[in-house]
């Protein structure tokens, strides 16, 4: 499906986002006024959490889980680490005076705003795929279903472990946070084809190894320990 | 082995530990100056960073990895997790005030003297056996040996993936954390029998279960990914 792709002004605009970056994600020639997150307003009611949790995840780098003392800006939009750190110092993101591995994490979330809006498209597809998950509108259904296939509830399994991922996970945070994280098949390449849900006890133990390198991992643990 | 176990007064002891706490680990009957951590002497010049832990892991609670605002005290004694809150509040330890997730994460760490003292000596013991590890002097090898049996260069394995580990790993820090830290074949019980080094990623990976349970969850995942 092509989408609408016309230019739109959103309320959260930064300095930092270029005048012409937002662009409508309705399919082409649609009737109404243009929206960015469309397949998103079926959760508006139902679960606003998720909703923004999928707009977050898929736009911005995480929050800062290092000493707040040297961190870098939290929460900031992925694309925004694709300028360099002169264009960076220019929007006041000082990326020169924080440290090499802090820089490091935060160039790691770079991605560009296309690629970010084709994951929230996923992972709104793959929410609406849980079990338990608030079903989408029509339209809403019909829109991602030509994206990524049929929507079933309870088709979606946890990108690393395969098992069932279950849409009132989201809600079971523990100290704060949530069972359901977005995972990357391969860490630091997010896309849509890239990204998923995952428990967030997979999640943690994937680490910084891709899908294949978890696998066998785990294959060479169970292999020397006799099972 | 019976050791000494005569009273000892020590330069750290601060006001939560009875008087009559520490006690002297040298065989029973041994020449000289009584002693808590004597098999540890032979790291004071080689590695002293890597003493040091054994004696954190194997005697404190962990550092908090939470926000500090409402975090508990930071790396108190394990046996100090042991008394009532109405004995913390009393020397300085306003337990009942911190948030139950604080608590239960605190008290979780409780363990006793004398099971604090059987893991360091069974990390010690560990220690030597890695490759690249220091040799420890006869005295230390001969004590060390008598609780868990030979002490080969190399032979000592990640408590979890069973693959080799490398002395010079202690001192391979990544973002402030070294590559080996203390695990729990079962968390939270800390002795002797259920101690050991480990890859800091695979202690991040088996999180809060046991090594069965770790190992079954990774059978799990493989057969559902096709393995």
């Amino acid at each position: 499906m092509n989408i609408c792709g016309k230019v739109i002004g959103v309320r959260q605009r930064t300095k930092r986002d270029p005048e012409d970056l937002h662009k409508c994600q309705l399919p082409e020639g649609h009737d109404g006024a243009c929206s960015e997150y469309p397949y998103l307003a079926s959760m508006v009611g139902t679960a606003p959490r998720v909703r923004n949790k999928i707009i977050r995840d898929a736009t911005k780098t995480t929050g800062a889980s290092w000493n707040s003392e040297d961190a870098g800006p939290n929460r900031i939009s992925r694309w925004t680490m694709l300028m360099s750190n002169e264009e960076l110092d220019e929007v006041g993101i000082p990326m020169s005076k924080l440290s090499p591995i802090i820089q490091k994490k935060l160039r790691e979330k770079a991605a560009s705003y296309d690629d970010c809006m084709g994951a929230a498209r996923k992972l709104a597809w793959q929410a609406y795929g849980m079990l338990n998950a608030p079903p989408p509108d029509a339209g809403t259904k019909s829109y991602l279903e030509s994206f990524y296939g049929p929507i079933h509830p309870g088709s979606t399994t946890c990108l690393i472990c395969k098992a069932q991922l279950d849409f009132s996970d989201f809600e079971s945070a523990r100290r704060g946070r949530a069972e359901i994280e977005t995972a990357h098949a391969t860490p630091r390449e997010h896309n849509a084809s890239n990204v998923g849900f995952a428990h967030r006890t997979c999640n943690i133990a994937q680490g910084n190894m891709t899908l294949p390198e978890f696998y066998a991992w785990m294959r060479g643990i169970l292999e020397r320990n006799g099972h």
